[in-house]
């Protein structure tokens, strides 16, 4: 009788896990249990059809169900909700269509993803509420934005999701209003980045509420009517946009040790503390590189990545995963803002002696159209060594641009060894000068540097 | 008395170099000397001035002689050609107006650039041929578009500048042909690259010959009568772009060492073989990190960073340069067409033990709209260690891609190592498995692998 392998959870990490042990291991039996009936969709990507950018929310499908059953032998299994985990004994507790039952694995990979957090004032029950965690919830705003009168939005949070959601309700004409509690939008960068994608926001019609929080929303049958410190707003529609929850209960009440947010902890092979049984995923705190401790940023490559590890090992073979840098992206309209590393508030609050190096270049040759302005900030220890980068500006380069300060920080790079670095040029695609080499060569001279405040740079002292 | 630096050349070398030396020693006298009449300006940007993509020429000045000579006190002089060196007197003998006369300096950084290749058949005099070298040739050419009827054109070279230049004409309405004299398009590419390449030229109407070399061009009086190989054709208007030569005659008439291409060869701090005299720009052959030895390799960011280095050694302060991996982009109608460090027949040329390995990603998310091919190569050594990558796509993606190759490169990076980066993800920027990484995957299973030929991997032996 050949081994099973048993996934909770068909997302990125539980699919790319069962199709990693199934090259990993041709004989053996994979079984994935997914509470919903999707498998396999660009979570990502949700916003994009909300805003009908995205025709058809069929098309954030990589591969049809069908795909996992017949050509990879994935035995995915819709409707059934994994209760209880026995490590001792094995064997998951499932619940399907009301039944209970049980079903023992050999090994088992937990991909139990994140859900929204949604604060108390928020959980008032009103079909205008909504969290964009799903397909679900997405297919049912898409819903009520083709056949309701939607003219005004809330967004409850300020964060990745809650930008890309402000720009797909502007798209379909709705009036946007976003609702920070924190006193910057993105709170997870520096102030400066902050500061630039807010002024975007404005730019483009979207009132921005900070240090703003909710206290009650109530559905009056036509519209929500929403309080939130002195103000009381009317709107048509609201997303909690928060953040996410790292969905780590039932390796957790098994006795799984979890680590920040609340999320399973794994080694480099993505093993829990349960004998047999890994994790992957939005559920998982991975090891982080700079801060050389495990950390919770549910991010897609990352899922992806640790799901195809956790298959790989689950199904006998080996594989490793390195750790995350947290490197994102983020399109909040016209701009890019991007991040990987540590910011400066972030290092800071790891005791780590930082600092913060801010260079604005171009896009592309100055002369050549559309080039456009691209902030780069580098966050350094006082010897140069990189501790992270963030960058916002117009247009496909500052992904890639932020990719090149990934790289640099995973190698160990100094800003040194940056601005040591051979970049390609040609004027329709970058300046002589890259943004990135501007910000490496301020900080060099931060460095060297015997009067502070030298030109074009932003230098910060750490926060004790 | 201050001592005097004395830069020959004008270019983004001398430039850079004057000015990183006013930096360092704020009481240097420095004296440029430039036989033509412009200083600094963006020799790469003018193929986009010949199509009218840039308004003025002008616009293709990073800044006036003016501010080189009150803002940085530089004594920038114009129509002054070097003509010879004597570095045991310490004097340069120059010729003005026709007037002969010498100048002595205290330390030296040549700067003389690169010298447009025109082969013998070519040298023909007509003013329907051109080299685009200089802001001069662009303007001649420029006006000859405005102001005569051109509908016809060749050009001869399939390189970086034939190309941009076959791309500007067919903007300005001009049937162009293309002759390469070998049998590829690009062929400082791998040929699986070149190809890509071709068929967006034809697919945009150029016409390419290869293995084509011009054996004569007459000016009848009406056009350019041109025979190459069996065919006979008649053009408006010829551009040669066969390649540069390094312009090193002055120092190595003087004996400075020469190493590939006839380019000077220096040090890290861009000392010469001769007492107190630095060069930079083109006319050196740096150091290249993969092949461990001075390459020629000429190309702009190089140039810029040389002249900075030189300059500020020639000063009396501290700088070095770690050396070059021939990191390029080039634009090809919609195709950006990118390489670092060496291609699979330059390894194979070195005698390194290569494999090449390629796949073809998305630039975005493949539901969002403008996701394209970009087609990513990696050379690696059979243990995995990276030589070099080379990548062609649609989009600005492309250039910055590279870049994180040449960041991998330089650091030394195996494909498991970059297998592991960190890279961003958001639909409207990337796919969850970035292209590199796909790459790098797939290159990764060629190591492990126990057959050949595994899907997607176009593996190739070494050529011996």
């Amino acid at each position: 009788m050949s081994n099973r392998l048993v996934v909770v959870g068909s997302g990125a990490a539980g699919m790319s896990a069962a199709s990693a042990a199934r090259r990993t291991n041709s004989d053996l039996e994979i079984v994935v249990l997914e509470s919903g009936n999707h498998a396999a969709y660009g979570l990502c990507g949700l916003p994009y059809y909300v805003s009908d950018v995205i025709a058809e929310s069929d098309d954030l499908f990589a591969y049809r169900p069908e795909f996992f059953r017949e050509k990879r032998r994935i035995d995915l299994r819709f409707g059934v909700e994994a209760t209880r985990l026995d490590p001792d004994r094995k064997v998951l507790a499932v619940s399907q269509d009301g039944v209970g039952y049980e079903i023992g694995y050999d090994s088992l990979v937990l991909a139990t993803g994140g859900s929204p957090i949604v604060p108390g004032a928020l959980a008032a029950q009103s079909d205008r509420i909504f969290t964009v965690r799903n397909l679900d919830d997405a297919v049912r705003l898409h819903r009520l934005l083709d056949e309701r009168n939607v003219r005004r939005a809330l967004i409850v949070g300020g964060g990745y999701i809650g930008l890309e959601m402000a720009e797909a309700l502007a798209e379909r004409g709705v009036a946007v209003t976003i609702a920070e509690a924190l006193p910057m939008v993105l709170p997870n960068f520096d102030e400066t980045i902050g500061e630039r994608v807010h002024a975007e926001l404005v730019r483009n019609g979207v009132a921005v509420r900070l240090g703003c929080r909710v206290e009650s929303a109530v559905d009056d049958g036509s519209c929500l009517q929403v309080s939130m410190g002195d103000e009381r707003i009317e709107v048509d529609l609201m997303v909690a946009a928060v953040g996410v929850r790292a969905g780590s209960a039932l390796g957790s009440d098994a006795g799984a040790v979890c680590g920040p947010g609340g999320a399973l902890v794994v080694d480099e092979h993505m093993r829990t503390s349960l004998h047999s049984v890994f994790a992957a995923g939005d559920c998982i705190a991975p090891y982080h590189r700079i801060l050389r401790r495990p950390a919770f940023i549910p991010l897609g490559p990352a899922a992806n990545k640790t799901g195809r590890v956790a298959g790989v090992n689950a199904a006998g073979g080996e594989a490793r995963f390195a750790g995350v840098l947290g490197t994102a992206v983020v399109k909040v309209f016209d701009l890019a803002v991007a991040r990987t590393g540590l910011t400066l508030v972030e290092a800071s609050a790891e005791g780590i002696d930082a600092i913060a190096t801010q260079a604005v270049g171009k896009s592309r040759a100055k002369y050549y159209p559309g080039s456009e302005s691209v902030t780069v900030r580098l966050i350094h220890r006082p010897d140069g060594r990189l501790l992270g980068a963030q960058m916002v500006g117009v247009g496909d380069g500052v992904a890639k641009r932020i990719d090149v300060a990934a790289i640099a920080l995973q190698a160990g790079f100094d800003v040194s060894a940056l601005l040591d670095s051979d970049l390609s040029y040609a004027p329709p695609f970058a300046p002589v000068y890259e943004p990135i080499l501007l910000a490496a060569q301020a900080a060099g001279a931060d460095q060297t540097s015997t009067t502070a405040g030298v030109a074009g740079t932003d230098r910060h002292g750490v926060k004790q």
